[in-house]
């Protein structure tokens, strides 16, 4: 039996006998005698094997391959002081090997090195083939622990703390429309009908406040079936909790106390509360974005007013078509970014085109406080215009302007791409910084052109703002999403409680009265039932997690991810099925290879 | 601001103003004075409202109906002497309101009563459709309440104690034939294959032990597309562990560790350990079924030895064919039985007939000593083996003995129902008594005469035991189920961690190289990079917390469970689907409605 794992052992234990089990993460032949890194899940212990006193051992020591799975019983020595390594915590220990067992044994050439001792980046693909091997090595092994310990972190402050209680909803579901594409299944048992995975348990949970559970959270598994962006998965898991009789403003305050308490307890950080607030049309304006990463500043100014008459064609006719002109006001610009970079060919334009920009203009304050630009601007703002656009961008000198007209949502998406980019370009993030952000007061609706209709920003069981009630088409909705670092990680609001304010909704997003009653009647009817006012929200565990973790792409925080193609390259699924089952299911593919 | 919870209050209360939320639970009216009975998730609370105080408020309070939504404000007082209530913990108090707000109401009438008040049964199809009336009934709010400790409680032990770890696997993974048949879905992204939802997280599992998380659990939502049998779930929740270089002892007493830990903490109950222990031969011999109820004993006994050249041709043939005869001894049988109730048309008879049995000979041994039977066995047997047989069952004056013969199978599956049966109507099993076994030693493999080939018992990765790898056919598996009052709660196995051990067990269950190497070319490819000896369990949850909560079926510890026909009466899942979704995924259903 065990007695310790690898990474425990200290100088307290010299002198007890200790057997361990683990790989052999790095074998070494000093003059004969055999060192061994032995690996398990806590970390390294150096081995020694002694020919002199173990000739047997050593001979199967010295014939180990890295990642074999081997016991050691041995015990353990002060190293001597020329070895000491301060870089590991059982450096000042090792085990002298009294017997060596190979366990189980490695039969083909590693895919990659899985010692602690490499350092070389691995193909992704290669990592998510052998995953077993990937997690062996400690970067994945510490995100997963990192996991662990945020859903631990979670569940001690909701449950100990805060009295939720933890209740499982279904995963074979109805589909309903809320957004993305439900994943979907066949039924056996009733042909001809079939389930939908559950892209969130909106309904359940809000059920469940009817039901009277007052407090709710789950650790819950989701599935979208999205055309496949970026750090996106089918499957993703999400915190997701539901309170009863809580003011917005008690709901926000819970969730900062716990996402406090998730910072604290994974990276001992003091986060303070309360978060700072935006609405949401603040949140356009500064930075372009309902999801700003306030780690550095780079706000956003409307300079419409300013230019609506101005004599550059471009600026004026944006807005005379109801669009407008924002500027980017970058401190030291014109020293650290030159024209060619800004210029057609250099990144920055090419990065303000990929948002859809048509052309990029911009004004230098060169360092002795004159001003340069683009003819064009040069040429067609009056010198009251351009310094009109200096004082209300608050330019310096060493301030480089960056412009974007057009309809609000291309500028808004060009500068706020190119606030990113240059904040990475200048290195305006700090290492260890966390900015938490809550955005407020979105609008309940956004108009979806391709269906000629409204549709819910959030979801259509958003509550709108009392006050905005009798206009809902251009209501507010009392929901709040949680920013972090430019991530939305989390986002819920107040939910209607009441038939007929669910009814006027469903309604604005163009469901008929029969639809509304086929598609969510079993809803309506609770509302009817005495369904205490609630609220929730939802965060997104792995993008969380991502951060904590200090990851980028939210694949190496998930043990067995999909690619971005949505396969699994271990298992290699999907895969093709048996056509008997798919008779018994009374279903055909119609797919043929190659079309 | 919420104060307190309704069920919280105490005397030590007296003279605190609260606020308090919840549902009108039930409303009396004695002279004008109006009393609530309020409730919450917590409990009940009994609301006074005085006309002569407060009128606008008693008046409101006179109009709602039973489950409308309620704030009360008000000051905890003493309940007069002649009204205290014992039978609830704030019977010693009410609430003397100041106000009372009707927050949302009821406007259809009820389809059952939800008051604490109402004892009369409800059907469960009203249950399952409005669930979330049925779970703010105190059964069903205290069995998820239960369910929620269990998992705290085990979520305690293997995190603090035991140093696990948990991962969450894939839900969108591959088919994998493991037994009982999967949910398999369409992948839209790569058209014209499937995923299939886990039947349990099994291999991986297994890859996470290869990848050294050496031990890991998971409360790991799993599905089974099975033709539908009592009280079994399409969805169901497992408690998943497995454990790296762990032998099947520590294995099986870490668990009792659990089981114990999870007994106490629920039901302050202690439990013993170590669990008994039966061989798989064992169990079958004295119960004739592999997960036998232990609180009593009628235990069975072969006589096949005694009876092999009796005159009885039923018997004599039965054992000539291979077959057995074995006997059900009931102490006080005799004067609890009736012949009518054993005979054609009785109910014992009904009940072995259902069970594949023929007929149903017996020998009573009347209260003087005297042996009475029917004539097929008063004539055919002789009076020694009369008297083996009493000897050999030790049967004593008031025994009534049951026979069954013919094919092994057979003959236990009738007595182990009769066994059954006749517990529950001599009312052996005592209250609140808990017999938890270990059963041990199986079979690795069972004879599958549809499709004429071996098959894994358990599933094919368990590892058989190391004497009896020279003949795999016929070798008992590592393999331990643990049984609690007859109910198989939980299941599992030392595993194969040796890729030649592995193709050879492929082999027995008829699986060519080419197919083995298709299906689990990833589990075998992972045998060759390092995987250490490796075992585990698994619990099926809700059973386990259906014992716990001393229910009879699984689903009244599921939130939202499914019917016997896999649907969900609350929102009607499974659905009809839009063609246009099917065209996407390029499948087309086959399905005629009167097929």
């Amino acid at each position: 039996m065990r007695t310790y794992y690898c990474g425990e052992i200290r100088t307290a234990h010299i002198g007890e006998p200790v057997t361990l089990y683990g790989w052999v993460d790095r074998r070494r032949d000093h003059g004969g005698v055999i060192f061994l890194d032995l690996r398990d899940r806590s970390g390294i212990v150096q081995i020694v094997s002694d020919p002199q006193h173990t000739p047997d051992s050593c001979e199967l020591a010295n014939s180990l391959r890295n990642e074999c799975v081997v016991e050691i019983q041995g015990k353990v020595t002060q190293r001597p002081k020329e070895s000491l390594n301060q870089r590991i915590p059982t450096g000042e220990v090792e085990i002298y090997a009294e017997q060596i067992k190979l366990i189980n044994g490695v039969f083909k050439n590693l895919p990659f090195q899985v010692s602690t001792a490499e350092t070389d980046p691995v193909r992704e693909e290669l990592r998510l083939k052998y995953r077993y091997l990937d997690v062996r090595r400690s970067r994945m092994a510490s995100n997963l622990q990192i996991r662990h310990q945020v859903v631990k972190a979670i569940r001690c402050f909701l449950e100990n703390q805060e009295n939720f209680i933890e209740v499982e909803t279904p995963m074979l579901t109805r589909s309903t429309p809320e957004g993305a594409r439900d994943y979907i299944l066949p039924s056996r048992v009733n042909s001809g009908e079939w389930f939908a995975l559950p892209q969130s348990p909106q309904l359940f949970k809000q059920l469940l406040m009817a039901a009277g559970c007052d407090r709710y959270y789950q650790i819950a598994r989701c599935f979208r079936d999205e055309d496949l962006r970026s750090d996106r998965q089918p499957e993703f898991t999400q915190l997701d909790m539901e309170m009863s009789f809580m003011s917005l403003e008690e709901i926000i305050t819970l969730n900062e106390q716990l996402v406090a308490h998730i910072f604290k307890s994974i990276k001992g950080i003091n986060i303070l509360t309360p978060f700072p607030r935006l609405t949401y049309v603040e949140a356009m304006e500064c930075y372009g974005t309902d999801k700003p990463d306030t780690r550095y500043s780079l706000e956003l100014v409307d300079v419409s007013d300013i230019l609506k008459d101005c004599g550059f064609k471009v600026f004026r006719e944006a807005i005379i078509n109801g669009g407008i002109v924002k500027v980017l006001p970058i401190p030291n610009g014109n020293h650290t970014i030159s024209n060619v970079r800004i210029k057609p060919g250099g990144d920055i334009f090419k990065e303000s085109c990929e948002a859809g920009a048509k052309g990029l203009a911009f004004i230098r304050v060169r360092e002795n406080g004159e001003i340069d630009a683009i003819s064009a601007i040069k040429d067609n703002l009056t010198s009251e215009q351009k310094q009109e656009v200096l004082n209300c961008t608050g330019a310096k000198p060493g301030y480089l302007l960056l412009f974007a007209a057009g309809d609000d949502a291309t500028v808004n998406k060009i500068l706020d791409r190119l606030r990113q980019f240059m904040a990475r370009e200048l290195q305006l993030i700090k290492p260890n910084q966390n900015n938490l952000l809550w955005i407020t007061d979105f609008p309940m609706f956004k108009w979806n052109s391709d269906e000629k209709r409204l549709e819910a920003l959030h979801h259509p069981f958003t509550a709108p703002c009392p006050d905005d009630i009798i206009n809902l088409k251009t209501a507010r909705a009392q929901a709040y999403d949680l920013i972090i670092n430019g991530f939305e990680i989390g986002g819920g609001s107040l939910r209607i409680h009441q038939r007929e304010i669910q009814e006027k909704v469903f309604g604005e997003i163009g469901l008929s009265p029969e639809e509304a009653n086929s598609k969510f009647g079993f809803l309506l009817e609770a509302l009817e039932y005495g369904t205490p006012p609630h609220g929730g929200i939802a965060y997104g565990l792995d993008r969380l997690v991502m951060l904590l973790a200090e990851e980028e792409s939210i694949r190496d925080v998930i043990a067995f991810p999909k690619t971005q193609q949505a396969r699994c390259l271990l298992t290699n699924a999907p895969a093709s099925i048996d056509e008997k089952r798919l008779r018994e299911l009374q279903v055909i593919s119609t797919y043929k290879p190659g079309f």
